[in-house]
């Protein structure tokens, strides 16, 4: 039986504050084991380094990595999501199965060197040019594997082109044949899946891709087999409108009316939602994702944080079209949006004020809990899934205990990030 | 008499496009000589490597480094500008000479690395803790020249704590006794500054901080020696209303009232700024320049950027309190806060409908015009500074020579920097 090794950085995040001295024992199972002072005199020395939980990206499309550069030509009218939609089928159209890893295993490296250990992969791109075997479904679980990076494939149904409407061309790349096909597909993925680092989440696409009743029996079998459930909700005003017309009801209150929703329950960007239909999610405990760089890039809209964070919402992170990898520009960006909207400061505070805590609580401990994963956190029990910051990086000069975190997530990027641990496995982005 | 470095990059930035087999002359003076295909065959090849003209801060205090990860906790009440700048006073109280330096240093540094060759320093913090002796300003000199970065010393006047209100602590350390003091210790920086690198432009801080009798008389003096004049105009609206209150016109109508705004004028921030005076400084062809992170960390609002661009106004781009020194992040959330503001894609746009295009001439070419230096541009006569992107970066990865400019604008940060030339003398930033 092989021993733990076990790690001491100069500086260790406890949850609430660095400390000094603090050794963790990584498991041989990939698990963290003991956490303190003195577990064992020969502890490996991490020296010039502070470890953090590693931070977890709730939602990302990773094959949109292709569209880096991309789509932001705006000749005669203004763009919008549904020309920039017509870029990426352009890429669906003319992806193999070669370019589909390739783009998968590049966004998921940057992603590791940006901190993120665990991708909660919302799959909804399952076949090569056939439209037919799911291929796709085996080759982004192999990129996340050789990227070493932990993954939550949250694979998704997609059945239709929008509401009473036909799948049509790149469409078709998506689609699954019915819900039995899904769960089918779904057991094929369970007897593939890497235990130590990967599993599996339910999605429907969204309600312009699946109908309500399958979203009401994908959800019940989700729950039967107690899986997390993610959809994209309220991204669009054109999807509100299409909804309402369709079935008199918002999209969420809708989600509201059929599903019974619990902490299982992600809705991805909200960026449209009533507040009547936002407060009945939070009251429920369903989970908010937000994807700052990709919500402005797309121009999607201001989501009510302030509701949100008022009714003690669970907010998390995603990449979601990866044009831009970076975890602290997101967080720092989560609370400026809502600063400039708010001509204020401070709105993603915890209960002692802190933007820093709170903003780290979202992209950790708020991540694992949409992907239903024991992560997040430095404590017995929990994947070892860790970050460790240069503490000679030139963007932290001056940090001191008590500044350090602020000084990460407001001034600096991926480039402060010196290496990161996934199921005890160390991968060095900089020496 | 030395000859010329000539050197040929894999790419090379042209104003409109990459081009290959581009060669660059840098004459001995610092300056860029001729430009074109086969100069010489003995070029220095810059493999993997694309280069562009250096990017051009127009705003910077470079001192607020030291406040990196300080103010971002909100006790009680919701945080202000005016919060904020509480915890920068209490900085500058503290702050020694050899503090400042390694600061300023620091910040300059940084900026390099980001692929800022050019700082237009914002320069009011005159005096150590005698407040008195402008010895703060020959040290900000003196730093940029050790960072290796092309500084315009916006040489600020400061002389009251707001109007009708005396200098209180803090403030002392920003005193200017009189307009004639002021133009003596400009005198004395003539004298100091090294031409190749360094120049001075005029700058009052804001109507909280000059009469508008001492604005008229250094902008007077200012005209006269052909020196740029930049000041810090309705960036909260406190200003505007106590301005309103003593003077009857708001800050910038102010302004317009008495100053002759022509395109040596550059209006720093106008987060808060009317719709008429916002045309009236536009018509006059005065510049105004966003500093995007910053007014986002200080929840100061959004700027009305259509207009200004509809009107084909000037718009250059500083890093401000330098919280977070990352140039392609400033580019690409000028675009993205008006995204969300407007929900539509595109904003930023030049006459061909590119989005990169635009946003690299408000960093560069617009950038120059507002600090009265010739730069941003690979031209004959420009100053030779110039940033090579390693085409190699992760973040690049897919690149076109068609897609580049947009991959580096949206999907980078400063990582995919390799070096940096600053008048002919070259930085590597990664091996």
């Amino acid at each position: 039986m092989s021993t733990p090794q076990i790690i001491e950085a100069d500086l260790t995040w406890t949850g609430e504050s660095f400390e000094h001295g603090v050794q963790i024992a990584i498991e041989p199972d990939g698990c963290i084991g003991r956490v303190g002072r003195e577990l064992r005199s020969a502890a490996r020395k991490l020296p010039n380094r502070a470890v953090l939980p590693g931070m977890i990206n709730a939602h990302s499309h990773a094959f949109q990595r292709g569209l880096r550069g991309h789509g932001e030509r705006f000749s005669q009218r203004a763009g919008s999501f549904w020309s920039w939609r017509e870029t990426m089928y352009e890429l669906v159209q003319r992806m193999d199965a070669d370019t589909f890893y390739r783009l998968s295993r590049q966004a998921f490296g940057e992603m590791l060197a940006a901190g993120v250990t665990t991708v909660g992969e919302f799959h909804y791109f399952h076949h090569d040019a056939s439209c037919d075997g799911y291929g796709f479904d085996e080759i982004v679980l192999r990129a996340a594997a050789d990227a070493g990076v932990r993954i939550v494939l949250l694979n998704a149904y997609y059945n239709r082109g929008g509401i009473d409407q036909p799948l049509a061309q790149g469409q078709l790349r998506f689609r699954c044949g019915s819900v039995d096909e899904y769960w089918q597909q779904m057991d094929r993925l369970g007897d593939i899946v890497d235990p130590p680092t990967q599993s599996l989440g339910v999605a429907a696409h969204s309600i312009r891709a699946v109908s309500i009743d399958d979203i009401v029996a994908l959800d019940d079998e989700a729950s039967r087999r107690d899986l997390v459930f993610h959809m994209h909700i309220e991204e669009q005003s054109k999807e509100i409108d299409d909804c309402v017309a369709a079935h008199g009801l918002r999209p969420m209150a809708l989600i509201h009316d059929r599903l019974s929703i619990n902490p299982r329950f992600t809705a991805v960007h909200c960026t449209q939602t009533a507040a009547a239909d936002m407060q009945a999610l939070l009251e429920a405990k369903g989970n908010v994702c937000i994807c700052p760089l990709t919500e402005a890039n797309l121009g999607d809209g201001i989501p009510d944080l302030r509701r949100i964070l008022h009714s003690d919402g669970c907010i998390c992170l995603g990449t979601d079209s990866n044009a831009r990898i970076c975890f602290t520009e997101e967080m720092r960006w989560l609370e400026y949006v809502q600063r400039l909207a708010t001509r204020s400061r401070g709105v993603c505070v915890d209960e002692s004020g802190g933007c820093a805590r709170k903003l780290w609580r979202i992209a950790t401990i708020n991540g694992a809990r949409a992907l239903g994963i024991r992560a997040g956190r430095i404590e017995p029990g929990y994947a070892a899934d860790l970050v460790a910051l240069d503490l000679h990086a030139p963007t932290l000069a001056g940090w001191t205990e008590d500044t350090l975190l602020d000084a990460f997530i407001f001034g600096s990027g991926s480039e402060a990030i010196a290496a990161t641990c996934v199921a005890g496995q160390w991968t060095e982005h900089r020496l």
